[in-house]
């Protein structure tokens, strides 16, 4: 299944029958949770010139105010700087918050009134768009991200739009569930029985604020933006000032479908700050804001959880990831498995594997005994091999998205004993981009300090341990006290496989075993895997459940007596 | 459809055949939303003898400890004093909370894995035989709330029961949203397709706590208990110290069925505590605690949205319910319908009516054009015509719960000016029972201070306002504001209808129109009716939506790598 091509008529009755289909099977697939999709993930599915369209769609924006039309605005700001090097020079607007979020406001009820089918379906019109555009987004995602143009291209558009899609998914069918109206008989003996009719109206809970991060502002910002809008909210995007673009052509094209479709744009809007102002603060406490929707640091996300008690708020925050290694029959799949886990995009990712905890005996696998000292060894082989060529190494390095990361990389050599150093990469094409490799190193064991805090980045730590149970036991409490997005296990020993799952139930991860082929386990797929179970302190949802989607719209009811039809 | 009698046998498995299809028939209720029950409302149909029976079993509670083996026990406390006069003398356990809690966190395990279908099959028992024990659930409700018999059985009891369906019917139905496992097969072009095995777990947030209130223990405090423990949380229940028997006697009926289908009855305790103590507050901080529901004052609701962050807080709290008056084709039944909302249980309920807004000009009825004056005194005759037996007054009204009440009627005079002075009733049964008629007082406008708090007991205000524009105004100010969990409106004017519908979705508050018969605003139907909107400040959450359930438990995943069958 592929989604359709854009309208060329968007009524919203039109956009109903044209996305009904996809929807549906959005709707299916979330409980299935198979593979599906129906967003092509290789460019050339989007014709031969796809790329380059969009590399010039994308340079046309450069040096230029971004064409966005809102209410409100105080003046044009912006300061992006691409990780491979150039400044795009694209500004966008600043609000006055107050003339927006009530324009945002007034937009409500004819919104809300349309219903959860036709909002549905003009949410489906605006992920076909961006879907048509998803070369044009991914060269905005790989030039304020530093992510490599293959995983720009895919986490960028198609999968962010497959996470929107499966969100949306969950938000309808939970809309579904409440009916229209319902005739309400209750039987009084022998007495006339009481009839009343009830009329149940799906109420959008106010003002919706995304805010949005450096690295994966689509594919972290869109389940929340989209989930938020199909409900019946208007969406305030805020995104982080390193990462405008995206976000800006995504508000750009659902301000385009809503207006044509006959509602108010302003029920999508950008807000982008100045560097001197708290924005992203100051909206998340605005009594019109309702739902806030955050991915960043843990210090910020349990501000917004504490303060912005007007508002349901939904985290994603820091973690450590995990895998425990035991024993595996496949070691040489295995070590490529996890080189390239730790390489994919300098390891910038919440769902990056840090703490590698081995037994400091050793591992039994199927080249025979191997000692820790011989895993760490191994495993910086396989990195240095992966990442040999330089182009095979960009493409999948990416660039270093801040020097706060470059930063912490220097000081790896801090944490404990460097199994494998950083070597910068010079990218043959972008000479500015900072490109490094990982930085392998070995801890004393599980209470060192480093293995119980967050390092983003490409930084993992070799964390001998006491035995297996050692291993999960410290998977245990890491996940516990400092949370985790993501485990992994390698064993033989089905015992251990199951031990392993019941830490993980315990404590609330999502845990992969055995990965020695072409799935990582940083990697998430939208319909089929649970991103975040909401159960450990990295996340406070998942993306996506009912518990993500449910509380963005209440229900108001309406009730009066009727009489008994004749 | 009635429930099934108690199980003899009452294995897991039996017990999920008994109750199969009184739990679809729930699901689909939720669905439908017209009127169901499995519970009879009527005492009669509990046996001929089943009020003396049950006034019996309350009575042998009375002077003694009640009967409850849980670990971690330091004293026996309690103090209970029936709103009728009597001291009830039941002893209470207050817990160790280290000991209790570690308890409770080791049953997790076990009834985790028993799954959803089991879970709602030993929950559902459990609500059989809590119904089975209507009567001496109402006599303890009648004894701690001052709920009148005829109230403390419906409310009390069965309707409880009903609420606590209803929640345990949403949480099943989003359980069964998730699948036990699924096989991910993603195409790769011409290389064979990766192929995953993922299972997926429905794990619980943690334990639950209820914090009980003093009029409504059972009615308010089941859904959440209930509708946490159907997901997998064990639940510990810190009732008011003025309401402990009902929710002890719950407790205990729980723990019964538990460990006979081969559970934990650990899974759901009871925790009293001293007057100089804060057991709730307390309980509701702890690190193990992840799910908290409360009915009761705003100050401590907001105190624990606020300051349980590791929980998942749900709230009932204060609301200034309102009712526009616009005019009326039966003038009689809707004095009759307002006089009977007022007087049910002395007003102490959170869906009572507060505010009567009426224009200063007067409104048109099916009997002439009435001025506010006269609006306010047939309203006053209607409540003394309703209330001039005794017999049928004690029977409405019950008795007045705490001193704090009847000290906020005394000073009701200080309010505005008094239409209808509140009285008090000498009880001809119970000579201790403060039993008092509403106050029925006119202020001077909507901005009359008295009009913008709640005035939780038996005081309505009538408001005087400048014409139905400004009654809608003022009804939405006052929710959006203060709060409100029930709204009515009288007009025989379409347009004032739909106008008064329309501020009740733009502020979220669900509206009555016209009630005129047997049905009062401040009832509300399990399986139709959702009690509060979670979208304005009287109420965090929805009894119930899936909203109020999908939260209480996350899905963990494992996934690995399966090769394609032969």
């Amino acid at each position: 299944m592929t989604v359709p091509a854009p309208a060329v008529e968007t009524s919203a009755e039109q956009l109903v029958e044209r996305h009904r289909a996809t929807l549906d099977a959005a709707v299916a697939a979330i409980a299935e949770r198979g593979w599906w999709s129906p967003y092509a993930e290789v460019p050339k599915a989007y014709g031969e010139n796809a790329l380059a369209e969009g590399r010039a769609a994308f340079e046309a924006y450069l040096g230029t105010p971004f064409p966005l039309d809102q209410l409100g605005t105080l003046e044009q700001v912006g300061d992006e700087r691409s990780p491979y090097g150039p400044r795009l020079g694209v500004t966008y607007p600043r609000p006055d918050v107050d003339v927006l979020l009530a324009a945002m406001r007034e937009a409500i009820p004819a919104w809300r009134d349309a219903g959860a089918e036709q909002r549905a379906a003009v949410v489906l019109e605006i992920l076909a768009r961006l879907n048509a555009r998803s070369a044009e987004i991914a060269e905005a995602v790989m030039h304020t991200t530093g992510q490599a143009p293959a995983m720009a291209f895919q986490a960028g558009a198609p999968h962010a739009q497959d996470r929107a899609l499966e969100a949306v998914a969950w938000a309808v069918a939970e809309m579904r569930r409440i009916p229209s109206d319902a005739l309400w008989v209750k039987p009084q003996g022998k007495r006339p029985p009481l009839r009343m009719h009830k009329r149940f109206t799906v109420v959008p809970r106010g003002i919706a604020l995304v805010i949005g991060c450096n690295t994966f502002p689509t594919w972290n910002g869109y389940p929340g933006l989209f989930a938020s809008l199909v409900c019946g909210n208007p969406v305030v995007v805020k995104p982080s000032s390193r990462a405008i673009l995206p976000l800006a052509i995504t508000v750009a094209v659902a301000r385009e479908v809503l207006a044509e479709a006959g509602f108010s744009p302003d029920l999508v809007a950008l807000a982008a700050g100045r560097a001197d102002e708290r924005l992203a603060a100051e909206l998340a406490l605005r009594p019109e804001v309702r739902i806030v929707d955050y991915t960043g640091s843990t210090g910020f996300g349990e501000w917004l959880e504490r303060e912005a008690r007007q508002a349901a708020v939904f985290t994603e925050k820091a973690g450590v990831n995990t895998v425990v290694i035991d024993s595996t029959d496949d070691y040489a799949g295995m070590l490529a498995n996890l080189a390239f886990t730790l390489s994919l995009y300098s390891g910038q990712m919440c769902t990056t594997t840090q703490n590698l905890l081995v037994p400091a005996g050793g591992i039994e696998t199927d080249q025979g005994p191997k000692t820790f000292e011989q895993v760490g060894a191994d495993l910086a082989a396989a990195i240095d091999g992966l990442l040999g060529d330089v182009g095979r190494a960009t493409a999948i390095l990416g660039a270093i998205v801040s020097p706060a990361i470059a930063e912490r990389l220097e000081r790896a050599d801090t944490l404990g004993d460097v199994v494998l150093a950083s070597r910068r990469i010079e990218h043959p094409q972008f000479p500015d981009a900072d490109v490094r490799t990982p930085a392998l190193v070995a801890v004393s064991g599980p209470q060192a300090p480093a293995a119980s805090e967050e390092q983003f980045g490409p930084i993992a730590l070799l964390v001998p341990t006491g035995s297996t149970a050692e291993s999960l036991a410290t998977l245990r409490r890491t996940v516990r006290e400092h949370g985790a997005i993501t485990a992994g296990v390698y064993s033989t020993d089905e015992a251990v496989l199951a031990a392993t799952e019941e830490v993980a139930l315990e404590v609330g991860v999502a845990l992969s075993a055995n990965l020695t082929q072409g799935v990582y386990v940083n990697q998430s797929a939208a319909y089929s895997d649970f991103h975040g179970t909401a159960l450990n302190p990295a996340a406070n949802a998942s993306l996506a459940d009912a518990a993500f989607v449910a509380p963005r719209f209440g229900v108001v009811q309406s009730r009066r007596h009727v009489e008994e039809e004749g």
